[in-house]
């Protein structure tokens, strides 16, 4: 089992990572010290899991309220039914949520904790690979409104996490692929010695091999935790996560959510924040093709679609008058460490745009 | 102009206490920062005083939204109206909220400033007495559910807080009344000497005059600060805030919510307290005749409805058979001294109660 701590003074807590841990009596008793637990997790997801986590917690008095599963479901009104079971099942303010699944369920189990009797206890056992080294670290929580996405929600640090790796075994193929993305980007933005691994252990990483996908995870964690850490409330520093997601929510937004995964547009968009940087002359055009390669070998898509420069623009929130330095990006002054920078050539990004997207649809 | 500062590190902030504050530019200045506001008022309320607040406010781009009034409106359906009103003005996160009216708009208002875009600034004006002397302090925001009172919500810290003292005018004097119990409650449990301030310019407080209003406001704000600040999420000390709560909370309950006014509940809650602080020797029966007289003398109820001891006893929580000792009740230690005791007699409990509610229904 990999083992980390999150620093963050009385809101320290640990991630847990490892094969075997969602029943893991020793590892629940050292996460949960509520006696009274509400498991909140999907239709999905209950099937597979909720039975295991339910013996590992056997000795408390455990209820569970399962979500109906996806993206669209993270709102006000799938909120409100995790704080309807709260109140049913007269939990206290010392009870504790266990948010079973994705980041959807993180999401609005650790808001519903934030905001149930003005904030109790929750802990995360994220089932996907990108709720394991993305929802792990941060705080953050929340819901879904009609007008955009996280719109409502809450910081909030959760008591402990338990990512079991066995739980990737029920994954999709492409889920676990978007979730690769991630690593890959906390990789470009911060330690070019994980990148080099990565680059050797892709393989052990798509086969699932345990020791692999737990160091994987908790080295994603580690190098989000220590930006997080100067940045708590996202201010500054923070941004540098967003690596590839400027570019990818275009991408996700011509595409309409859900065709293109998060992860699999943000990787579309970490190799056009490559492509920028070797623009800027800040790497070269070997770097970029081993930016593009390794995406390309963990099976995610590398070619953005022809959605047009000037649509992605305004799906940026961006017209070409306010243009020059007027948004700042997250590009790479090399492989391995990341900028967030507003000084760049108007043209230089012009052309990276015009470069993947096409010409003006 | 009467000042106070709640000291809270970082998220200090100036409560400003006086008349004709509402449209006072360097006032509203000092308060608001941003360039984009939203008001969230009610149907009561903005016909009285909003027009007055916009011209205050000129200059910024002002957005506002009226909900209905009333405590039964305070759910997470009227939480959705303002973030939608949020939302639909494109309110950024330098956007500050901006409460217009009582306890229940700062409960909702800050409620939304807590959970939009996890966190927006907010100032407080509030425009009841209870509101002047109780939710200006504490942090406390956030909805109703229909299982209990208050169950969701978060600890959120206004920016500022604007006490005009001239909305008093148009308050109900039945509601003054309930908000006075509240500025004697602080009295009680902290400062005799403000207690026999109030004894001697009770009259003035209820002719609403000005320098009286917000100096009672002012020292009710600073006992609940000093009391908040040595237990910001409510762990101990905070409960001699409830002094006479649980009583009147019973009495709320028996009544149906809106019969009985808090304020009027809590002061024949006091009464309560005091008898059974009587009881246990800590105060004598002048005392208790004194603090029944200054609540008589304001026009609030000092006689419990006759329930019955039995369907009190209910409504506190409690049966006989954990009474003794299981239940920390807020009682005076001496006129002006406030104390969280679990160590009184079960026997002087039930005389108390059979007292003032009568044998079992």
């Amino acid at each position: 089992m990999e083992r980390l701590s999150i620093e963050l003074g009385e809101r320290s807590y640990p991630i847990l990572i490892g094969p075997g841990l969602l029943d893991s009596v020793p590892v629940l008793d050292e996460a949960v010290h509520a006696r009274d637990v509400l498991v909140v997790t999907n239709d999905t997801v209950a099937p597979l899991y909720l039975e295991r986590m339910l013996r590992g917690l056997a000795g408390r008095r455990v209820e569970h309220v399962a979500l109906p599963d996806g993206e669209r479901h993270k709102t006000l009104g799938t909120l409100e039914r995790v704080l309807d079971a709260l109140v049913e099942h007269r939990m206290n303010r010392d009870a504790c949520i266990a948010a079973l699944g994705g980041g959807v369920v993180g999401d609005i189990a650790g808001f519903a904790a934030a905001c149930y009797q003005r904030g109790v206890d929750y802990v995360q056992v994220p089932t996907t690979l990108l709720a394991q080294v993305d929802s792990s670290v941060g705080g953050k929580t929340g819901v879904n409104h009609p007008g955009g996405k996280n719109l409502i929600g809450a910081f909030h640090q959760p008591r402990a996490v338990i990512s079991d790796t066995d739980t990737l075994a029920t994954l999709p193929p492409r889920e676990l692929r978007a979730g690769l993305a991630e690593v890959i980007k906390a990789a470009l933005v911060a330690d070019p010695g994980f990148l080099d691994w990565i680059e050797a252990n892709l393989e052990a990483l798509l086969s699932l091999e345990p020791g692999a996908v737990a160091r994987a995870i908790r080295r994603s964690c580690e190098i989000k935790a220590a930006i997080v850490a100067e940045d708590e409330r996202e201010h500054g520093r923070r941004a540098l996560l967003n690596l590839g997601h400027t570019f990818g929510h275009a991408i996700e937004t011509a595409a309409g959510y859900g065709e293109w995964l998060h992860g699999e547009a943000v990787a579309a968009g970490l190799v056009m924040a490559a492509d920028l940087s070797r623009r800027l002359g800040w790497i070269d055009a070997a770097d970029l093709a081993r930016v593009k390669s390794l995406l390309a070998r963990a099976g995610l898509p590398v070619v953005a679609p022809p959605i047009g420069a000037g649509r992605a623009l305004a799906l940026m929130g961006l017209d070409k008058k306010v243009l020059a330095g007027r948004i700042r990006l997250v590009l790479l002054r090399r492989v391995g460490e990341g900028v967030v920078s507003g000084d760049y050539p108007a043209d230089a990004l012009e052309a990276t745009l015009v470069a993947h997207f096409g010409e003006a649809a």
